[in-house]
């Protein structure tokens, strides 16, 4: 479905599904929106909006400018994504997830918003990725935790508790330790 | 393809495929199949089925009432599911795993039925995960493990063993613990 | 989109996307290619190929004969995968890896290509997968490393260094040991 609104810079697939067939999502300048994706009709997403195949956008979202929402990869709703925002492929994005300008998030990691395992509070908000901060393939952050700017979680890691700004995360539990100084540029885009 | 015999309150979206053109799966009332999700024509489901986007069910499956197949999901085949069964998105149950009422299961949590790695016999049953168990975000099940009723497997945790009714497994590979008091109550739903 | 030019004996679901309107991958005979599958056109396969559901090969990338790319499977270009190679629900190989005859993936195994988190040197190649190798469910593989022929690599494992020949990788990160007695056998198919 080609929105001619969009101008003659998108690419938006014909089997990409965008909004309900009654109302559509607000979408920026130059998308490049691939086959299979779905993009509910509650969400506001900036300029230059790239997708893989197969992703989904559940709203209300607010997305910038300049975001990738790779193949299969998922936002589940509720959820705040700033400019320059990459989320790999297969990457699961829960409910009222928090998300700063330039966040990477890996291959297949994911954020979980079930206030199971090992939490006491259920009424906990979702996971806060700050600002430049990377979150490794296939690692797992669960609820209510803060990654801090610039903070680093390694591959398969698992984040119990908050990382401080600019600090490594790795291991499952997470330990902390200061970040090496190769990673300490922040995420160059 | 919205089948009329479904009812007025069933909610099919025409980009959902069922069955494979000359038979289709036996489905119960008032469910909602999202669009992308595939079910094969050798599947039985109860009443209020529930998918996200692009899940699949191969069949031969039963599955009882009040499901939910989340989105990218996969229940591949020769399993059976209990009422109130709760996939979140990217769960994958290999073929031959049992399923008791009520259990949960994070996104990307994993079941594997391939004998490797750290089995020797390789005529293993699929896994059973018992009802009103819980599996975590990205954990990963080993083929044969039985997760026992109540019991909670952390996020990201490796299962290699079965896991006593009302027990905690945490870890890869996962070890286990009396349940915290405020995991006992089962999956209220 | 069935192409008559792949003989009688192809199964190529209407639904599935080979290329992009004007050039089509070169795929060899007699294969099953399901639903929602998407094969760009700079891919050369060869014959028996199959896939699941959903499932995305990126070019320019060559593959062998008897090859698995399972339901939501990712190839993410700039791949070259053997004969036999199998890939099961939910892998992501990323650009530049390379897999070897009859090499395995489980469910959700992930090989990761981004230089972070643990890395200096930001201009690796992808991984390597030698023949024979198995990579276990939801394992994660670091950017650059080689598994080595008949080597196994165990559920849920992260491996961050090179692991020899006909050795076990298990754990995170990733500890080798001397393969067992009954998985020296290598990939029966």
């Amino acid at each position: 479905m080609t929105d001619a609104a969009f101008g003659p810079d998108a690419d938006v697939h014909p089997d990409a599904t965008l909004g309900d067939g009654e109302d559509a999502p607000a979408i920026g300048d130059e998308p490049t929106i691939r086959s299979g994706t779905v993009v509910y009709a509650d969400v506001e997403i900036g300029d230059r909006f790239t997708t893989g195949h197969g992703a989904l956008v559940r709203g209300p979202t607010t997305i910038g400018d300049d975001v990738l929402v790779g193949t299969h990869a998922v936002v589940d709703g509720a959820c705040e994504l700033g400019d320059g925002v990459s989320l790999q492929t297969g990457v699961y994005l829960p409910r009222e997830t928090t998300v700063g300008d330039r966040a990477f998030f890996g291959p297949h990691a994911v954020l979980a918003n079930d206030p199971y395992p090992l939490r006491t509070d259920a009424d906990l908000a979702g996971p806060t990725v700050e600002a430049d901060a990377s979150v490794g393939a296939n690692a797992t952050l669960l609820p209510g935790v803060t990654v801090g700017e610039r903070a680093f979680v390694a591959a398969n890691a698992v984040v119990t508790e908050d990382v401080p700004p600019a600090t490594l995360a790795v291991g499952a539990p997470a330990t902390t330790e200061p970040l090496p100084e190769d990673l300490t540029g922040g995420n160059r885009r």
